[in-house]
């Protein structure tokens, strides 16, 4: 195995504090965007508006032209949201595409230390800047929608009833973002308190100290009022069992390193 | 009790589709910014560079002048953040403090539909847009550590050695935000699928529809090698077992909405 891809480092994606837990590793960082739900993307949605705006959005990274490509390659973020008239609409007009932020961190363990200041959070993040374009043809369209469905559940694409049809494919709008460049951030392992209160009887005698495990869980699978399919179906049940235990194991992990 | 305090509807904030699950509402909101463990506050670091930067901080709601404010309240949003030297000098150095657009989003379940198309979570989120400036006071300062730092633990402040020395509050930045505005959503109950699915039997046989609850869990705490505290104080015990139980009913109640 070569060098891993890394993003290149430019004035605006350089950790600058705490830079031991910087990463610019193509890998760890797709692989935070992939494992949340929930991505933040940040975009400036006028000239006029001093704030910039944020949308909530499931997103995934993926390559249409090489889909066997792996999570430490050059790949695009795949976005689907819902409030997404404005954003679209920059995106369409804008030559080059619509600079956006992609951001997502995952929490691993509440860091609980003898002093408030060296609380902290294990933690893995990752944010990716780059321009966002709508997704063009349909073939690429239904590429994307497959890779944003099986990150809500993997492999729920082909248990549900697809293609979608013509109103669906119309109705759908997906953003490509083109990646520019990203990084990543990783907190693991103990707290670490200072030797001035390390040596302090009276204050280690008197304030627990370690870690808080923190995963997200899936609970049992509940039926709604119109489904007909009466046992849950075993791609779910040992999704959810499996992604669970692998969430609570990669917590103990970093709350043991 | 009178009408409940709502942000001003804005071009910026105002949720344009779905906007059945739009709030405006300040307890709703300011109760998803408080239950967040990471908010990610985005802003534009210079004229030059066309992306917004988006950081991931620490933050709670609350009033220095009238602590005793509920949530419902006007309230502003405290941060602390790793990442800070560049938004810190941004802030300081804005006239009316540096425009900020701060999200959190709480995913509460799987919604699992006939199509692809129809596919979402269960979620509550919030948007907050203000001003950032750095806290000057001594005072002002503690109060929002305490804050922040129950944020983490409710009541760790307490059992943690302060008050901060000289040099923890002058190495500790903390951003207060003036909230100009804000909005919330909120996505609770089952999939909804259409009547063009639901009629045809050769989908519905074969489709498992229904929500997987979400949760944030939290583990059995761990000791750090320098821990002397020997028992895991009351507190946190019950604090790591009560939260877990409540995020999952929060789950498994808007599932079954």
């Amino acid at each position: 195995m070569g060098r891993a891809y890394e993003y290149p480092k430019k004035p605006q994606n350089t950790v600058k504090r705490y830079n031991n837990r910087g990463t610019y590793e193509l890998g760890p960082i797709h692989s935070v965007i992939n494992s949340s739900r929930v991505l933040h993307v940040s975009f400036a949605p006028s000239p006029d508006d001093p704030f910039p705006a944020i949308l909530p959005m499931i997103g995934f990274m993926g390559s249409y032209d090489y889909p066997s490509a792996g999570l430490d390659e050059p790949l695009d973020c795949y976005l689907h949201g819902y409030v997404s008239a404005r954003l679209m609409r920059l995106a369409r007009d804008s030559e080059k595409g619509l600079p956006v932020c992609i951001a997502a961190t995952k929490v691993d363990g509440m860091v609980l230390s003898l002093t408030p200041n060296s609380h902290s959070y294990n933690y893995r993040s990752a944010v990716l800047q780059g321009y966002a374009r709508p997704v063009e043809t349909d073939a690429e369209k239904v590429f994307a929608m497959e890779l944003i469905t099986n990150k809500v559940v993997p492999r729920r694409w082909e248990h549900t009833r697809v293609p979608p049809d013509k109103v669906e494919m119309t109705s759908t709008m997906i953003l490509k973002v083109q990646v520019e460049t990203g990084s990543g951030k990783v907190r693991k392992g103990e707290p670490h308190d200072e030797a001035k209160d390390l040596d302090r009887e009276d204050v280690t005698s008197s304030t627990w100290t370690g870690v808080v495990p923190v995963w997200e869980a899936y609970g049992e699978p509940i039926p709604c009022a119109s489904n007909k399919v009466k046992d849950i179906p075993e791609y779910l049940t040992s999704y959810v069992k499996d992604a669970t235990a692998k969430n609570k194991s990669v917590a103990l992990e970093a709350a043991e390193e």
